[in-house]
């Protein structure tokens, strides 16, 4: 991992939205059919207004034991911040840890193009790790 | 990726259990403490029966509507295949998209010591292509 790369080249580009209003039903079928693990929220004048995991829904939703008809703006992640897509790695990792956010919306030309997720890239780390150590 | 190295390389070595019987609420709970997206279904003799990820959860307990007091056998994937850990990545592979699965246990010494899952494997190819792309 380059830490001076733009997060462009980390970031995922795969967005798929829904509505503040739809159910957590609808949200887990558009999940299941697209093979996504998480879904951006976007109102009607199309402003990103939050974020939907999988986690998020078994958090807020099957732990609890709420229905399944609940909209998604109940249980969706609200702390969102964006950053441009330029942004070194590195100051994207910063801005992570000091706010405490999973997930950051990048933003090129006044408009979302991805999102970069921590787990996605303890993900590579660890796998690099792994490998690293196989071939000792 | 080296198609000619061992699985083990590549798997997953955290390996976190429930039982059958345990409640979906129960196994959301451990998935959350631990940070996890999946876990291996053990009975009461240690045999791994069964696996469960986020994905089956959302797929068939929240989209059909089921309480989260049903039990995990219930919604869990059985359709288990178990390698051995010396197996090439490629044979691996191969197997998956003959049985059409997404999950192989992986064997040493008569123990489950780990799992591969293809959804790992192609987040790290996909990166490695967003990366070539990119750097173009």
């Amino acid at each position: 991992m380059d830490m001076k790369a733009p997060i462009r080249v980390y970031m995922t580009r795969k967005l798929i939205g829904v509505r503040p209003d739809d159910t957590v039903k609808r949200a887990g079928e558009i999940m299941i059919e697209f093979d996504i693990g998480s879904l951006v929220v976007v109102d009607d004048n199309n402003n990103v207004v939050g974020f939907l995991t999988r986690g998020d829904i078994i958090r807020r939703l099957v732990v609890p034991g709420l229905p399944n008809t609940t909209p998604v703006k109940e249980i969706m992640t609200k702390d969102l911040i964006t950053m441009p897509a330029d942004t070194p790695l590195r100051d994207v990792l910063d801005v992570m840890a000091k706010k405490g956010v999973k997930h950051i919306l990048i933003e090129e030309n006044g408009k979302i193009v991805g999102i970069f997720s921590i787990t996605d890239l303890l993900e590579a780390s660890r796998r690099k790790l792994e490998t690293a150590i196989a071939t000792e």
